[in-house]
């Protein structure tokens, strides 16, 4: 197998890579627009100027296709559809789980992948959907698992995907994982997910993706595939996700639904157009809604905002602001808003994936208290070398008989003047102090006590503060009455 | 005077106008861009065909240019700028604020600016800047009304604006508007807001315009005079603002810079476009860092950006989303978090100029508990019908021995089944219950209540919840052991 991934850039558990195949480069996160060749609303070559580096097409509808068929096998994908970039087929697995069942085997797929020139190629995966009990989601991940290992006798040296099931069940999902890594694969798609994005289920969702991440290499491209809609990019890519692939943009066109990074609009319930893209500044919502070429020009719109919001999720991972733009765009919706605080409850588990050091920490809300950043720092704090007697002092001022005299900055907690210019207590930007960042400060001092027992604590604050400090902070001793 | 101002829709105190003066509509809320006759980036026309329907350019700069000013007299500002639409001037004000003195009279500059054809004309204010002193402020104030005065003395057929100073004094600025208002003005520039937009003190903004639109009439059109930067608006518009100029497009190209409507980049600094305007779907980073006409091109993506984020605040007031969109924009830098926290203080004073029923409810986080939905809820409460024992049902089922049995939505409150589907009952959409929203919807409980001294009030909720209920609701009996 000749795929290669190399991770560039990472924050959280996202990453900026590249992937190469077949002598071609695909930046990540990337998005490949699904290409349907009996319905071009936008054509490959044209989604190349904008941009795309890689598409994926259903090899299953090629080769039932009486007018593509032959030509696919005579010309070769990328000529047919006049693509030079990346290319990736899907099996049929797609219809398999539309259609329960679909005329071809493991073996015909994946040689016809191969025939007609694609860069990428997967088996014939069954796609469990949620919910399905346990004995049939064991059964037919045991049959994926089957086909995959077929594909790696039958053709040692394709660029084969290892597609990952294992239904809403996070065991069989980290069990998947383990197994495509001992197989040796550095692409995986993680699939059947497409029913819980279209029912918002985002919280399954989170737990499902980093199941299967538990269970991966670290060094593995992941492909969420079917995903979706730009409003989840952000927090798939903060779970770990690489690459997706969407029809949306089409599906949606067709449906005169017009697609922002924050939600979706019926293009006939909307009189302005929110949107900078060639197509919205250079109409009205009204001649949109009236135009002969609505459907296209609505496939160019989402397409446009959805590559954006790839440029974007890239940019924040070099920059180390992925957190930002995930709570940015989780609050777009109630259920997104869910998965996201659902992630945070893994921060744990996420800590290890995430970068030392960033540009900043910007406070977004309350859930900015449970931050991998706050956590590592929490982790840090017992390190803080301390005296005997310790003052954690809320508006900076000393007071005498203390041998140790920290600051505080919520919602991190205690810090020593020599971390003052450091992250993230010189980078981070909050607003006036609320309660949940206070709170979240003081399991900070309840770490510094925890790893010195012997010192005796006190805490400098006011006494509007001092309430929550006595509760939070049980044993420390609060002069409140000096400030 | 004949500007006129038309409402449309209402969001908060935000609205969807339209202002008329001389025979052409803008519909508001509406960016101006400030047009610098002698660094034209983007012309007029260019601008026009991007849907701008409103510029403002200085009548100072016109009034001691050797270039434009014989010009300007004799061909007028429309033909000489080559714009159909309505032209705003600006009075040398500006530059009163930046050098302290200019070389014109009030006199002078109102006849220039109607010579020279400007559709809104302004009196020479004076720009006291933020945190001057009492005295210089009042002292300042007096001289803008008595100009104001003489303004609609010699010119009383003008399309006069009536710009409303005060420095960052609440009571000044309410004072002022008291004053505008009582001199009829239509169309209202509150001034000298930039030293404060530049310093991020959103919190100060949000006092000084909330106290100036507590002294003029509500059917005043509201320019925020030299706002500003996108990431801004959504918060002013909900205060009630409705007309922005800003020449930050441009001076953010010649500096460089990158705007986005949820924060600024150097160009330097960026690997990716994230946005899908003309200029950042067609060429990369490096591409636009190099390009010979970078200053121009930046100057484009700036524009298309902040006449997108134009109109998607005017959708979301037509869909009654206001809300939403502040909370994400405020999220974007802790400052302006500061300021929507600061204007969720007032929330009580904005209910009443809120519509009553939305299209939806989004909970977005814990302030969405402090939105003006939720307070206008708790004001509703008092008026359920109740009998003499009383059941508030967290999950829906009742228990024997109660006149009236109510559901419990958070960050509501209690409601009678017959408001199940009403706004915001049905709907609101709100993830998995958390402590804040259920303290919010407790203070409904504490409302009915409040109104029912007589009747006895029982709480049905879990294990979990009823620690919190009972120390929100103290008095009510909490019958937890029976879910």
């Amino acid at each position: 197998m000749t795929i290669d991934f190399e991770v560039i850039h990472k924050d959280i558990a996202g990453r900026v890579g590249k992937l190469r195949v077949n002598g071609r480069t695909v930046r990540t996160p990337a998005l490949l627009p699904v290409i349907n060749p009996h319905l071009p609303l936008v054509t490959p070559r044209e989604m190349q100027e904008m941009g795309v580096e890689a598409l994926i097409t259903n090899a299953y509808i090629f080769r039932r296709s009486t007018e593509f068929c032959d030509r696919a096998l005579a010309e070769g994908l990328h000529r047919i559809l006049d693509f030079d970039g990346t290319i990736m087929t899907d099996s049929g697995s797609f219809q398999l789980s539309v259609y329960g069942e679909v005329e071809v085997t493991n073996r015909e797929t994946l040689e016809f992948q191969q025939a007609i020139g694609s860069d990428i190629i997967v088996p014939l995966d069954i796609p469990t959907p949620p919910d399905a009990g346990r004995e049939r989601t064991v059964r037919e991940l045991a049959i994926t698992m089957d086909r995959i290992r077929e594909a790696q006798r039958l053709f040692p040296d394709a660029n084969l995907a290892g597609p990952l099931q294992g239904g809403t069940f996070p065991d069989l999902r980290e069990e998947a994982g383990r197994a495509i890594r001992d197989l040796g694969f550095s692409f995986c798609p993680i699939g059947a997910v497409v029913p819980l994005m279209e029912n918002y289920r985002y919280q399954d969702l989170v737990e499902v993706v980093l199941a299967a991440k538990r269970g991966l290499s670290p060094a593995t491209a992941i492909h969420l595939f079917g995903a979706g809609h730009p409003s989840m990019f952000a927090l798939a890519v903060a779970m770990g996700c690489d690459l997706f692939d969407s029809a949306a943009y089409a599906l949606f066109a067709r449906e005169g639904r017009y697609i922002t990074p924050h939600g979706s609009f019926k293009i006939s319930e909307i009189a302005e157009l929110p949107c900078p893209c060639p197509v919205c500044r250079s109409m009205t919502a009204e001649e949109l809604r009236r135009s002969e070429d609505r459907e296209r020009l609505l496939a160019l719109h989402n397409l446009y905002v959805t590559l954006a919001e790839i440029a974007r999720i890239r940019q924040a991972i070099q920059d180390g602001t992925l957190w930002e733009l995930v709570d940015e765009r989780c609050r777009s919706h109630p259920r997104l808003l869910a998965g996201y605080r659902r992630l945070l409850d893994h921060a744990a588990d996420l800590v290890r994936h995430d970068t030392v050091s960033k540009r900043r920490f910007f406070y977004c809300g309350s859930e900015s208290c449970r931050r991998t950043e706050v956590l590592r720092y929490h982790e840090v704090v017992p390190r803080i070398p301390v005296g005997e007697r310790i003052l954690v002092s809320f508006d900076g001022k000393a007071a005498p008989g203390f041998d140790t005299v920290l600051n505080f900055k919520p919602p991190f907690g205690p810090y020593p003047v020599e971390l003052a210019e450091t992250f993230p207590i010189g980078q981070s930007e909050i607003p006036d102090w609320d309660e949940e960042m206070v709170r979240s400060g003081c399991a900070g001092i309840r770490a510094l006590m925890a790893a010195n027992p012997e010192s005796q604590l006190a805490v400098r604050c006011g006494d509007a503060w001092a309430p929550l400090v006595l509760e939070e902070v049980p044993g420390a001793e609060v002069c409140h009455e000096r400030v």
